[in-house]
């Protein structure tokens, strides 16, 4: 059994498929579609056609690899027979009703994953939205729109579909993408484990992030993490007592936080505690080489917002070093008397020197990551091709805090990320960005 | 003296006016000139016009109220004195180098201060980029495109201008305005004390915000806000040690947070730690009513998101009461029997009674609040009308945290909120709101 036919299908089965707008099984076939394979919807009740795809009576007629069940969950087991006889090798099985919801549907899902073993069949699901791949154009889910989801290098595997959905959409609205998200629900045998080593070879994938509930397979989960060479983020919900909406949920054990956050305590292993959180991680991992130390500068064009960030900090690993006397005789030439010149770097006003201001500071050889906050100004801009030529020459994390008119500042925004440049919009986000990349190199 | 000549001025004048865009007193100029008031740029060593007003030498030739002054810090004594002797009432003073800036700085700061006593002057600032009053087109400040902050019913005074601009810009990059926004800088006679009650006053003013990082008049502060009727939130930076940037930034005394803590822990007073916290916290406060008590309903439509926010929401006052009987068969009929019907209710997926379920359980009278989850599909849109209607019948708070492809829910997210129903767009913000709400009727 391999996960591989859930990324290269050659060939589509989606079993129930629906000529009906809104079904579960049209959706299905409304984003299946955009794959470029041959695509069989496959109903007994349905002739004719779907999105232009002839509809057959069964998966025999099929020579798919990968199966798209949009059923409900008491008939799952004679599909997933069907689709063993047929040679399918991999299952999304969307439908509910499975071990999350009690001992019925416990006894339902042994009997599936028993035939899924039988025939060697990698089942994403049940209890899942399912998955997508864009730079494939494969979304092998019923969520619509999905499509809008382009092609990044953050990978997202979520225990529960709606949270990588909401993760995804999140960054659609942001101009980001992912390399690939998948939706986990019940895991009946395809778990974390199975997705974090397939992620961490794909070359496409820069980061990886996990959203956990809590999971069976905590001991694989936690080796195959810090095994991997891509640099990995994880949100495990659940600090407080809710093992019991959990459980109903995607049938998640009850857990101690702790025993992730001591797994995850690791080099390249990071923890947060909020969906955004783990997006601007996921970026910041992906986009920003490894810092050498926890030493940071802050450059601020705005002293109150500077001072935001320097506080959140410093409840963090991050450090302040003292600059380096070269340093500060150079800001002390570029900057006027009445800044404050020490670390955080405040220039008081955004000017034309302050590209150069945060250059001095990103040299400063005790500094190992720079922080930028800048309101932006139409008459100044944004030091684009000053920090775009720095981040080329100076292997360190360099991140940008924008604030302002978004309109006016969108474009060189894009433009310092294409450079090597993350960029995070409060304070807040540009300091958390700079705890979890310090966090990625601190642990074992 | 009153700060009421900051509020309606009849005649502006702007000394230290420019024709050199990029220039202090030339943006100063270009965000003032929206202002339906005589305006006078006053430079001698200027002639002709600036925004099609003619310069004059000296502030003696206008009848001015309100004077923006952006001259250098070390002629502002001057300046202020012939200020005075013109009859200005309000001055905003731009220029750093005053009690920010070491022991000169402080004397050059009790010399102006003592002018402005002279002559009953309200001062904002020194050190501060300004303010703005939207509704009345009054810009008081160097900041460009200002101009673009909307319209809305929260009041911003902070600390820091670089914070009061950096959240004015994020409230329009999502859609809502201020009904006043003012950075203090230095308080050099008008600070929190001073503001607070005028806007507690404004009709147009639902909830006011504060940023601060340390003020002489921390007693009136707490006493005014105690006093106030408005709901009020604030964000204290400085949990970690702080004291000597801060210091060099607004001149801020390092003060304990817990004396903060205490004043604000209070009827109608709210304390945050982020500004996306203290926007959304206003917002809620502006546009919810008061909850009766921390009795919180959740409803979601994906059980993964629902997790996170009861997750958040058990770390704060929120208590999650078992709903009324009669709820649970209502929620009963309503629900596939394979979700979740206790609370949180988890309807499993977006559906077309989703608008009911809430009702069922906004109606439920062991529920103060509700917090809704869902994330958005085309076919079902959200249940505008009939959350509409409901939060018109329910004297409850009813908040909604989006999620989905922006564009196509952002029409159906404004019409909510036209209809009382306060949006979020993550989890984290859903339930943050919803903390915020419940520490306003906590404390004595």
């Amino acid at each position: 059994m391999s996960v591989v036919d859930l990324f290269e299908p050659d060939g589509i089965a989606v079993i129930g498929a629906s000529k009906t707008p809104g079904k579960l099984g049209n959706d299905a076939m409304s984003n299946v579609e955009a794959y470029d394979t041959e695509i069989c919807p496959v109903n007994p009740s349905s002739s004719g056609s779907v999105f232009g795809y002839e509809f057959v009576d069964s998966v025999h007629e099929t020579d798919a690899d990968l199966a798209l069940c949009c059923v409900p969950a008491q008939l799952q087991p004679d599909v997933l027979e069907e689709c063993g006889e047929a040679g399918v090798g991999a299952a999304v099985i969307f439908a509910g009703g499975f071990a999350e919801a009690g001992a019925k549907g416990h006894e339902l899902q042994n009997r599936t994953e028993k035939i899924a073993e039988k025939y060697d069949i990698s089942v994403l699901g049940p209890n899942t939205a399912g998955y997508a791949i864009p730079h494939l154009d494969l979304y092998g889910s019923f969520v619509p729109r999905i499509r809008d989801v382009q092609t990044g290098s953050v990978g997202v595997v979520t225990q529960s579909a709606g949270v990588g959905i909401t993760l995804s959409f999140q960054l659609v609205r942001e101009g980001y993408g992912v390399s690939a998200m998948f939706g986990l629900g019940n895991r009946m045998n395809t778990t974390f484990a199975d997705l974090i080593p397939v992620l961490d070879d794909d070359p496409r994938t820069d980061s990886i992030v996990l959203h956990v509930e809590g999971t069976e397979d905590i001991d694989n989960l936690l080796s195959v993490s810090q095994a991997a060479d891509t640099p990995i983020a994880a949100f495990k919900v659940g600090e407080h007592d809710i093992a019991d909406f959990a459980r109903a949920h995607t049938a998640a054990p009850a857990q101690e936080n702790a025993r992730y956050e001591d797994g995850f305590n690791h080099r390249g292993l990071v923890t947060v505690s909020s969906t955004t959180e783990l997006i601007d991680a996921g970026r910041v991992l992906a986009d920003s080489p490894r810092p050498d130390g926890p030493n940071v500068g802050v450059v601020t064009a705005q002293a109150g917002p500077g001072i935001i960030i320097t506080d959140y900090l410093k409840g963090t690993k991050a450090t302040f070093p003292e600059l380096m006397s070269e340093t500060r005789e150079r800001l002390d030439d570029l900057l006027p008397g009445i800044t404050y010149t020490e670390n955080p770097v405040d220039t008081g006003r955004p000017m034309p020197a302050f590209g150069e201001v945060v250059d001095v500071v990103a040299r400063d050889e005790n500094i190992d990551i720079v922080l930028v906050y800048e309101i932006y100004e139409d008459s100044l801009g944004y030091p684009v091709n000053e920090l775009g030529a720095l981040s080329e020459e100076v292997e360190k994390p360099i991140l940008f805090t924008v604030a302002g008119p978004d309109h006016a500042l969108e474009d060189e925004r894009r433009q310092m990320e294409k450079r090597g440049i993350p960029t995070f919009d409060t304070p807040e986000r540009g300091a958390q960005a700079v705890a979890a990349l310090i966090d990625s190199i601190s642990g074992d």
